[in-house]
């Protein structure tokens, strides 16, 4: 099994809802440090995973639509609490459709899997891991 | 798949027995930043893996167990070598019994995995991973 | 010269006023990791800089007045771009307050200088560096 | 299942061919610094995974052959895309042929898997993992 | 004294003259993660030690002159060895004299300082501090 | 001014005496991750700060006289609280010895300082500096 990771970062706000969290429950926020991994099995015709440069781009892109922002006041996400591990999956989900669409070239419709960390501190990070 | 890790870190002594450890069956110390991963396939209600705090305050409070002490004086670990490998396991372990005792909140119960990592240095990791 | 340096973090929520700042003038977040460094010509008599025990629970309490807050609604920084280097200053200045009130130990009055540090991200930080 | 990681570095010089490498079409260069994962069911009667000084020693070996080349000029490598992805496969297959040789020690041959990650920046990474 | 830091990297092919290099005198390549970072007094008007989106434009700028090339055949660079911290020297001089341009806005005009730190692997790095 | 660092590390055990250091005056270890920084005005004829290979093996044979020992029963260090700040210092005064000896090249004659970091952990580390 092969993959590669890109690494880029977005910077939110957010709170949540629900006793569990806390003081995390107030308005506050974070920069995530995101690491996007795609899977194969056999590399493509080129020796690689997929590209590196389009992977960069697509993950640079998908963070746009977040970075910046107020994450409770983004429509899609009403109702939601935005923890690091939904937002991991919403990444990934993201990405997925991306490659599904052809965005990261022909070759990368070989992927079997795609995984996203998201690190919210030095000491805290979660990750979400799917097949495409 | 999702995943949250948190880490924090423990500082011991320890010697080995066995000519396979060379200068390290001497009496020395480590320390090792642990990284505790816990795993479940779907979010609770509240949209999280597991509480990072109680899971934060367990990690530590396993670690206490261990911290600023000569392992070769503990009597849990008489005649063992505690090697990275194995206090990645013991740590775990433990880990997994406190989530069967409710104590990292009832919303733990749907865990599927723990892993923990301990890095020795910067060049040298070891980590055991188990079902719950 | 010697230091010593303790690491902790903070999450918070702000915006920016100022065309400079781009799409950052909206309202979003950062974890801020946050390392604070004691400086001092000579050792103590307990061969240290600063006892870090006091100087990790000392960090801890200043950023606890910032954690989980937005601070856009902090009076204190009412009218203020709370940037990565003002915050940089803010800190450290609360740390120099608390080693005049002999928080840190009788011995911390023998530091000659403090240095906050704020990493952001992966790819930016901040520091503020001050005589005692 | 248990695992122990050991960290090495290497810098080699190479291009690639094929428009979807863009500028790295031309003759440039990388560090890589290279994590080699051993993995087992269980330990072994040191409780290890595998001597850590062999697997280090083996790995700085590996590395040898490639440390401070360019890769277009080496005959093995003639023809070849020498992307990251397929060096973590070159390095993690030679490395399991030194398992198989008895150069790790008897008990590696209680290894199931190897997995190599090589690091070519701060925000891009490539792994391959294969069964002994 | 206030800093901030912006972190890139450059990925070229070079190779060294004189014995003291040892096998680092073959074409070889490296990772160069670069930090750079400046320096001022008292902050800006807007509270900034200068604007982050241009330092890091800026120093993608530099580092694209250098990128995914062989430092051999560059002629500014012919008879002169590229070592780490040479290029350091050479990537600060072109801030700097991008700072004297306007090209980091009006506010750099008040930066004190450079430093610019290359990291060539996870254990070795270099760097070059001058003033403005 | 130029610099260079190089990175290596060591594992002891030790205790320390006096009240402010709690728990840590039971028998305990560390893992010292330590950076050696020389630093230079200009660089030598072959632009240089130091041998690259020359600092890494002096570092490497200074951390050899320190590793996997019990630093309580080095007589060196008899009667000594062997602080982190205190072992950087030792180490840095050994570093400049070998630089005066002649150990690390003729060139290393033109270093004009030295400084040595310890990192005890992920959050913590301490330095000191000196001139040559």
């Amino acid at each position: 099994m092969f993959s590669i990771t890109v690494r880029d970062h977005v910077m939110v706000a957010h709170s949540f809802r629900g006793e569990v969290f806390g003081p995390a429950q107030r308005l506050h926020g974070a920069t995530f440090v995101v690491d996007a991994r795609f899977k194969r099995t056999d590399l493509d015709p080129d020796n690689i995973v997929v590209d590196i440069g389009l992977a960069t781009e697509e993950l640079r892109s998908v963070l746009g639509a977040l970075n910046y922002r107020n994450l409770d006041e983004v429509p899609e996400f009403a109702g939601i609490n935005t923890s690091t591990e939904f937002l991991a999956k919403h990444i990934a989900d993201r990405l997925v459709e991306r490659v599904h669409a052809g965005r990261l070239g022909e070759g990368a419709k070989g992927l079997s899997g795609v995984e996203v960390s998201l690190h919210e501190s030095h000491v805290a990070w979660a990750s979400y891991e799917r097949a495409l």
